[in-house]
């Protein structure tokens, strides 16, 4: 009977907990993402001083890597509030199947974007801070000191939205294997 | 019937089949990753020429980005052949459910591992190859570029590599919902 009533879509009630907690967590990552992402494209400073010629100013569309951190943490942002629909739509329909793939799917090219994109942008920022002397890239924290805090800071909301990303890829897990 | 041969532990014929895949995926990872593990690790360039106190020499390990490159791939390596253990019993045993998430985390895990390597080393590739002016890192590639030609190839395993982690997370997801 109960083998029957799993078949004929009554969910269990411990689906429908995993599909709220999926929900929460994807909240929580829609928040690290996309003040990351906010946080980095915003990232300006102009020095006090100006030269002949240049004014000093750093943008984070100086270095590419930058630019592809923002475009990844924004895409993942998209991705994720649109994801909401169905997992609002598991809280419902909590035996649902072909939709599980797709956000696991999903989920999983978009811990991959996000891992690629906060990795990048902290190789750089690494070389930012310490320069490399082998190579004679100068370390360039020392004047665009705010730049360079502002830009780590925001790695954090990313990193932190990969972890909830790899939770909700074995949320998926659990919810398929007790379908 | 069938539901009760289910229960009782006989693996239906399209789980084994899954299994088999993923054993196979499994030998083009490592393939993949040691292959790049090794092509980025042996890297080595010495210029034909001295100046009076340098000798001109780029290696992996010039840079922190191509060291974590080498690390990562290389634990990813190493796990993708303890792995192949479990995938093999899961052939034999199609129904195993707690190894089967082992895998899901653990795969997901050096995936995001595999990515955080391979973008933080293509950043660098790309300065090395491009340089840039705004912060005054030259491009190296134009002396040292037997070094810089090595060093992009060896991204392609890495990348190849990820791709087939990513099928791996999929083919759990598969197999945990048939069982």
């Amino acid at each position: 009977m109960k083998q029957g009533s799993l078949q004929l879509g009554v969910a269990p009630p411990a689906n429908r907990g995993i599909s709220i907690l999926d929900l929460f967590l994807r909240l929580v990552a829609i928040f690290g993402t996309l003040a990351s992402a906010i946080a980095m494209a915003t990232t300006n400073q102009t020095l006090p001083f100006v030269s002949q010629f240049v004014r000093f100013r750093a943008k984070f569309n100086d270095l590419p890597s930058f630019t592809f951190f923002v475009v990844a943490s924004s895409i993942v942002s998209v991705y994720l509030i649109l994801s909401l629909a169905l997992s609002i739509l598991h809280i419902a329909k909590a035996n649902a199947v072909n939709t599980r793939f797709l956000l696991l799917f999903l989920d999983t090219a978009a811990m991959g974007l996000l891992m690629a994109g906060s990795a990048a942008a902290t190789a750089i920022v690494q070389l930012a801070h310490d320069g490399n002397n082998k190579v004679n890239w100068f370390a360039i924290c020392q004047q665009y000191n705010d730049f360079c805090k502002r830009v780590s800071g925001s790695l954090i909301g990313s990193y932190a939205g990969v972890v909830v990303l790899i939770l909700l890829i074995l949320l998926s897990g659990v919810a398929l294997s007790r379908r």
